[in-house]
């Protein structure tokens, strides 16, 4: 598979993008990497690793957008930008997927605008996975329809659970809608509406309600909600996380009981922010699109880059869109669900 | 000040309400507290305590709304509830506020019911604290409305404000509209709308919006949302908190230099989870009734249910329901703002 890459996107691009590359072709022998952005800046960072293959390919463009630039205007004014030029790639079919560590905001417009919805998709949607006890779920929505209909949801259950059985090879997920309470009646109106929905939907799992605290319990393997909630829930996820590393970081720093405390527990203390990273599964996918976008997290490091790398590697050569494709067809064709 | 308390709410009811009572009774040498539930049980439990006082009495009832209850069906078939009739007390005037530690649906059904919303209040909330960095802030809605409209949390912005101002001894509080990005015009329908009534609300200080992820950052001592997303963000986060702590708690059994670690960490770990912790803040409140009726944590210790009768005993003496009535009034007359 050929993966194009936006090698200008992210907090410590060009040097991490290029990196993970390298790491990503070392581990797979068949893939190939189109490294997208300035040229001489690329170069130079494979000059830095000593690293040759005929297996990457640079491809030149002058434009980046920025990390805090306004997404819809970036997108529109700079089509020669490196994300831009990197989905045009799959567009055309001269790369079978891309990762990208840029603009969260610029990449899902320049996603929708290059790559189109896929026939029957009422809405593309961003999915991410989230930790749970002893195994990893799928959550979406993280972001891309703040205001959503339960039609919506409803879709996002079985983009989901292609997703679910694809990236965690589960056979047939559980999915549970995101609610303050677990009672079938609870919730705002649009849970309350997408409820009823997921209960006559064929062609999920459908587990039930889930509260945001019992996510991590590992009950379900996907979770949905809508955009704005399933952002909310997210970065107040990774929010708490931090709060509580910091806070842990300072007291132990206080004192040398807390500096050799910390020197003991320093492995279990990696594991645990390894465990809270969803890099390490590739980050971000837009579930609903004509191509496989994939969205590293931006201060990915090379290790972020490479297992997004090898996701996009695995969904092309799985032929996941099709799967989706199918699946929506499926649901549209015998129970006109969409 | 005399402070009815629902010794029957809880998970480790009557003996740690009681004990809570007992504790408080110690620390506050003009306080008065009405025990409301079983009278033997109560009575077992001060015995055992070895604890009597002139300052305690009970207020003996029989029957119980337990914890996985029907909310509105508990609080209307049981009018002898220990909920009930502690909430009884308070409209009565025979207490100055009420705390409990029960079943938090029928808290909200039972307060509304009883003490009724204060003329020109749109609609009760639940207000809690949340911490931040090197602070505590105020958090609201957290479950009371599920469904919003922006005018409910434009209100929500001067009831919190008060309350941060009572709690948190803070001048003029800054308060944040909780959203999915900071620019103006992110967000949802109602989250955009309320933006717009925010800007123009002339006795809060509006800080804008600001992310989930930020809140803890300490940039702001007021953050107000509606009743779904504030109940996600609040569950998310006691759902990642809880998830680390039990990380890393197996990870350490597991080895024994893992447990050496822990056991230097162990003052650190036990601050960690005291600051996590809004029991230590006397739980949450309901804004915006005609009397004080504060919720602890269901799983609240003795600690929890001083912290919140010691914070029922202060709202009481410094007449915070006139402080609300006064400010609501103000807004009212001179501006029609609801």
């Amino acid at each position: 598979m050929k993966i194009a890459l936006d090698a200008m996107g992210g907090d410590f691009a060009p040097a991490k993008p290029v990196l993970g590359a390298i790491e990503a072709l070392k581990e797979i022998s068949d893939l190939e990497i189109i490294l997208v952005g300035k040229k001489e800046l690329i170069e130079e960072e494979l000059k830095k690793n000593s690293y040759t293959s005929d297996r990457i390919e640079i491809k030149d463009t002058c434009d980046i957008i920025e990390m805090d630039e306004d997404p819809v205007q970036g997108v529109r004014s700079k089509p020669k930008a490196s994300m831009n030029v990197m989905l045009d790639l799959v567009k055309s079919g001269e790369a079978d997927a891309s990762v990208s560590g840029g603009n969260t905001g610029a990449l899902i417009t320049a996603s929708q605008l290059k790559l189109r919805r896929i026939k029957g998709v009422l809405r593309p949607a961003i999915a991410t996975v989230f930790p749970a006890k002893n195994k990893q779920i799928v959550f979406m929505d993280v972001g891309a329809n703040a205001d959503c209909k339960p039609e919506f949801i409803n879709q996002f259950s079985l983009m989901g659970s292609v997703y679910a059985k694809e990236l965690l090879d589960i056979e047939n997920p559980k999915v549970g809608l995101l609610n303050i309470g677990t009672e079938e009646g609870k919730g705002n109106e649009i849970t309350r509406e997408s409820f009823e929905l997921l209960k006559k939907h064929n062609y999920i799992n459908f587990y039930g309600n889930i509260e945001s605290r019992d996510m991590m319990n590992g009950e379900v393997d996907v979770v949905v909600t809508d955009g704005f909630t399933g952002n909310m829930v997210l970065k107040a996820s990774e929010g708490v996380a931090k709060f509580i590393f910091d806070f842990l970081k300072e007291e132990i720093g206080q004192s040398f009981r807390g500096k050799i405390g910390a020197l003991l527990l320093k492995p279990i203390f990696k594991k645990m922010k390894k465990r809270m990273d969803s890099s390490e599964y590739g980050g971000a996918i837009f579930l609903g699109l004509n191509g496989i976008s994939i969205k590293a997290h931006g201060n990915s490091d090379e290790n972020g880059f490479k297992n997004a790398i090898k996701v996009a590697n695995k969904f092309a050569k799985d032929n996941f869109i099709e799967q989706v494709k199918v699946a929506i067809d499926k649901c549209k064709e015998e129970k006109n669900e969409f």
